[in-house]
């Protein structure tokens, strides 16, 4: 099944359109699109007529073209009218938005056994029913959510493909543009009756080009399907990354509410998606940690360079003693180790840092530099720390507050990383004023995090990446990740 | 030793006033107290003078009063001599800002045996050596950091004591006020040579009344001190939060280089501490987390009244399946119970729902009442749910993305939690334009917060508060934490 007139369609056909109400999820696609996308759209209404400017169609039939794509958001039962036309008409792909099928049981299956019939003989891409559908830029949107209720993220690298669009929303649409991870395409699968996870899995693996990172949330793999896609997952050269709900007792009840799906053992899954070399972030705030990360590494102006993390052998450059323990606290637990520093090394250290940091500053590891601490202390010691082959990754936790930390602070340290290329991922609280310093390490694609696990946690997903990589690459002297 | 006049000193003087550098610790804390506290201040230099139109003494015996606290921020031999002046005058507390003491071993050990010695015959309150000292609005702060540097959160009921000066600013001056954590004072104890975490622990607990969660964050407990401690928090009617750095190998490895402390086996002193009823986070976000809820129980105008959680049985309400799910995940690991809800509630939920919502909604626990809801929905549910006694706690997750939820949401929650006292606290994710529903939740003392792991995570703490309440009250009906 061809996946790509979801995707990149040239033109689009919208049914469900309401001239009165605004917020109708028809009339809110078709005005995106024509508006906001870089695509032909076609609105259908029973009399014609017009919405906003916007001419309408009568029928399907009347089009000036037979369009790539048919978004759907009727009734259940018009909408297998509507499927039934694509396949008279040709149209190769659909997004149904509307619900009323699988989800409801009963009359519903039916229904949903009938337009799987129907998608599978005329090889029609169906997305959904009940979901979302896609958000892929500059070509088109389906998320009938109102522009002004959302942000969008970045272009980048990153597929995120989910079984709730609430999560998807979230994720996609807010935290994502928050965090400033670089996004390729959105789908929402809902009930999955036609294109499911593995389909997209092979589809944005083999055809899409801009995707590196194809993440996933799920409440469970379609029926039969697991094994294939583990496969699929095994085989990509991109990263997989699946984030799980319904894990416990608790969850799974809420999963067979929510998509009825049968989540299964997770620690079955959970070993099964690991030797196939799939990232499975324990938590919502570390599947946006690996995210941004590996968005990174993907992109063209990655600062790394060929640099890797295999290890985790890290040090930590702090401003506050604090700080310095409560990261060494999380080193273990996320499978890193802190370097060693030499006693040559820390005289060297010491020489570079300015008189009255030096005074009362550490150079062991954490290396704490103090409250006394300039911009060029920084500076040096992490331009010092990049030249020591043994350290892997450096963990800079930066605290603005310091009166002779300047807004300088991040160009200084950016630059050392960007002709270094040593991995270095930075803490700093978000504070809006103090902006300017993390907008220039984000310019240089250097990843800064808010909160210290965050930072930990960031490192230890560079070193699973490198695992994945070096398994996948035949390459075995890894270390196993405890 | 009275402590009082370290927090509500009358009148203080500054030694270490430069006149060149307008960073110098010491002129910043003598124009933040002339310009920004409620106290009297004195500014001492050899010759006198003034600096930015404050005058300047030449020596302390030249001042027109005895002040009640000397803060010093001078080097460490100056600062001996400043200690024996406070002894001879009869200055009753100090706070010294700058180093060279123990943490500098060798003859710094000599010296802070000799300062502690001066401070314990005199009964001087001195505060550090090496510390950022008090903030104590609207009396005093000697907090060295420039105005423009930090924010400032709102009055309420938290003290925050730290080993850290680093982790005081990042966490009460930063965090705090972004989650609008209600404070009474920060202190940052330094070498704690003579005023120690005890004394503080016995002061804010006995003497101070604005306090009524008195949170920590140590490296290790002063010497032959812990003991005492436990037993000072066993005593205390406030809630006593201990977040503790070092507890693996690398953050004692870290503990020893920042405060010399040995931080000890952190399982012995983890369950020293539970069973003398301190609260211990596992993070500085859990941190953050439970003092915000135990800010507002401590209100005057606490939301839930009288009612507590005292079993962790909980319903969750979500606008998405998928936030439900990942909510329901967490339970267990934090001690909770999903309620059942009887299949009468349930027809009764949904006979409450508005018609579209109500064909596609869910109305197990986790209720979910999907993109569809509108301010209504949520608003009834939550009143039905509030009266059937069996919750102890709703968990509401608000996605403010669906067309029909307006920015009225956050009153109808506010209003029925005021009516009806149910204790519920809310995820939503943190987006600047749709504050404003933020806002109304939080003016009425409803705590939000912006992760799902956090909003989970607010309502253990609410149970681990009762279960300490009722140990301390003697009832012991309550079931143990897994």
């Amino acid at each position: 099944m061809n996946l790509e007139k979801l995707f990149k369609p040239k033109s689009i056909a919208v049914v469900g359109v309401s001239k009165k109400n605004p917020l109708s999820p028809g009339r809110i696609v078709l005005l995106k699109n024509e508006f906001e996308m870089d695509v032909k759209v076609y609105g259908i209404y029973p009399n014609g007529g017009e919405v906003e400017g916007v001419a309408l169609y009568e029928r399907l039939d009347k089009l000036p073209e037979i369009p790539d794509l048919l978004v759907i958001a009727v009734g259940p039962d018009d909408t297998l009218g509507y499927i039934q036309e694509c396949a008279d008409l040709g149209i190769p792909a659909s997004v149904i938005i509307g619900g009323g099928f699988a989800e409801v049981g009963g009359e519903g299956v039916k229904r949903q056994k009938k337009l799987e019939e129907i998608a599978f003989d005329n090889d029609i891409a169906v997305l959904g029913p009940n979901c979302l559908g896609v958000y892929a830029p500059p070509t088109v949107d389906t998320i009938f959510l109102p522009t002004e209720r959302i942000t969008r993220p970045p272009k980048g690298s990153v597929a995120l493909i989910s079984q709730s669009g609430g999560f998807l929303v979230d994720q996609f649409f807010v935290k994502f543009a928050e965090r400033n991870i670089g996004v390729s395409t959105a789908v929402s699968i809902g009930n999955r009756a036609v294109v499911d996870e593995s389909m997209l899995l092979e589809y944005f693996s083999k055809v899409d080009k801009e995707t590196s990172n194809i993440a996933f949330y799920l409440e469970g793999f379609k029926e039969g399907k697991a094994k294939k896609f583990a496969q699929l997952a095994k085989e990509s050269d991109d990263t997989v990354i699946v984030f799980y709900g319904g894990k416990t007792k608790e969850g799974k009840i809420a999963t067979k509410s929510h998509t009825a799906s049968l989540a299964g053992n997770y620690n079955i899954i959970y070993n099964a998606l690991r030797q196939n070399y799939v990232i499975q972030p324990h938590s919502e705030r570390e599947l946006l940690t690996c995210l941004k990360v590996y968005d990174v590494l993907s992109h063209r102006r990655n600062p790394f360079g060929k640099n890797v993390v295999t290890f985790g052998n890290v040090v930590i450059v702090s401003g506050s003693g604090g700080h310095g323990v409560i990261a060494s606290d999380m080193l273990r637990k996320y499978g890193l180790n802190a370097v060693q520093l030499t006693e040559k090394e820390k005289d060297e250290l010491k020489s570079l840092t300015s008189p009255t940091a030096r005074e009362i500053a550490s150079f062991n590891n954490p290396i704490d530099l103090t409250g006394s601490v300039l911009d060029t202390d920084i500076e040096n010691v992490v331009r010092f720390l990049s030249d020591i082959e043994r350290i892997e990754c450096i963990i800079l936790l930066i605290l603005p507050y310091p009166p002779n930390i300047s807004f300088q602070v991040g160009r200084r340290i950016a630059n050392v990383v960007l002709t270094k290329r040593k991995p270095l991922v930075c803490f700093m609280p978000y504070i809006p004023k103090y902006s300017l310093i993390i907008d220039s390490l984000e310019l240089a694609n250097i990843p800064v995090f808010h909160s210290i696990k965050e930072t930990v946690q960031a490192v230890s997903a560079l070193k699973e990446r490198t695992r994945i990589r070096n398994i996948k690459q035949g390459n075995v002297f890894w270390e196993q990740r405890s």
